[in-house]
């Protein structure tokens, strides 16, 4: 099943794709839901972002080749995560499908993409183990890192190279009952394929992460967790399109448009 | 103006605090909101975190002598931060005026507070002047940034060692119209003073933090913004109760149980 969120023009409201048609449901994906009667396509709809996370997670570096590509550019030596830590970033810098990513005008012109598996949670859970992990997951989506490199390394903390407005991307919606061992990554910059990866080689993946997560913290419907990517990236200039594709998934596209 | 958040006993409301009395409202601080004639004593209120915030984000090390103290700790020279670059904490951890922190069984000793000013957004704001940032503010309230040090130096990210469930102690009130110079806190602990600053003393103060941080980011109603700590910070143990007390809006006060 395909669940997006769409501007209905009187409001935000979720709906399920059904081919190139969207039925508006009462409800939400977490909890009782009605189909309606009201069905517009999906070409002319405004998607949304397909869920506003109560709490937004990120695996961070959870790949062997972008570990192994950062350190070089550092110039130091690769050092692979021991344990599946996770980080946070927020909802203000959320765009959806279409909607461009737009660069201030102080960055660098080190911003980058970073294609990622984005997991939705859908059931409150707390104490999961790995076997039990997927059953608290409602589907998948597709998010876009997008990182200011210079501030990634400069700055005490992540808060403008990761979730400046608009770095974000996430969506073109959520697609539930596959298996992310499945999922396979590609990365298209104007139209040229400048990354492809394997889910499965994460160094942690989503039911480790879930289950380690669940020690500590209670994780509630809608809270999403971004798995990190893999291999190396490039800068983004004004103009670019840059597309995340992800098997079974679909494509999400945004943009980059730099802050005259 | 004194804004709490109850549990009315048929879901949560927001509240007007009179003296001693709880005043229902329909609405929220921030937008429109009317009183409604359903009145209720303080004293038996259940009180609720006072916002769920859309984005929880935190100063970190923001005074001298906390910086001083903690880089000591490490061996290592204190190195001031010289930007004022802003962290993240999340909603999962939020507990509300008397709900007991708890500790994971696999903690160490070493969980300590860190008592501190809260700023609440009020207005969607972005590009603001330091001069223009307290017109964005709803209002003050407290909150306690509990912390386990050994996963703070040892994990890559902050998630458990400030995140696990019940670490972020937020209450018990908001209080409008107030001046952030005026601040004094003071930390109890079961009924010993153990650290008091001045909010003037931080190394950015909040028109700071607020106008840096929306060049990059909107600012929305409900965000939170956790100034930092000063001083040095110790074990809380089993039983113990922590108060974190700031002039002219209250006291944040939780025991502390440790997992059995």
């Amino acid at each position: 099943m395909k669940w997006c969120r769409f501007d209905t023009g009187n409001g935000p409201s979720y709906g399920i794709i059904e081919g190139d048609t969207v039925v508006q449901v009462e409800g939400t994906p977490f909890g009782d839901y009605s189909k309606t009667e009201r069905t517009q396509p999906l070409g002319s709809t405004k998607l949304l972002v397909p869920v506003i996370p109560p709490t937004f997670y990120a695996a961070g570096i959870n790949y062997p080749e972008h570990v192994t590509w950062a350190a070089n550019m550092r110039g130091e030596e690769p050092n692979l995560p021991t344990k599946a830590d996770v980080g946070y970033r927020a909802i203000n810098a959320l765009v959806a499908q279409d909607e461009p990513i737009v660069v201030p005008k102080d960055a660098t012109e080190q911003v980058q993409y970073e294609g990622e598996l984005v997991v939705v949670i859908g059931k409150e859970c707390r104490n999961v183990t790995q076997d039990e992990a997927l059953d608290y997951v409602l589907g998948y989506t597709i998010g876009n890192d997008v990182s200011e490199r210079t501030w990634q390394r400069g700055d005490r903390t992540l808060w403008r190279a990761k979730n400046t407005d608009t770095f974000k991307p996430m969506g073109p919606w959520i697609v539930t009952g596959l298996n992310p061992d499945d999922f396979h990554v590609r990365i298209i910059l104007s139209g040229r394929v400048v990354g492809e990866y394997d889910v499965k080689s994460a160094i942690f993946g989503v039911r480790e992460y879930i289950s380690e997560m669940s020690r500590y913290m209670t994780l509630v419907p809608g809270d999403v967790l971004w798995m990190g990517t893999d291999g190396a990236t490039e800068n983004m200039k004004d103009g670019d399109v840059v597309e995340v594709e992800i098997s079974d998934i679909g494509t999400l596209r945004n943009a980059v448009a730099w802050e005259k």
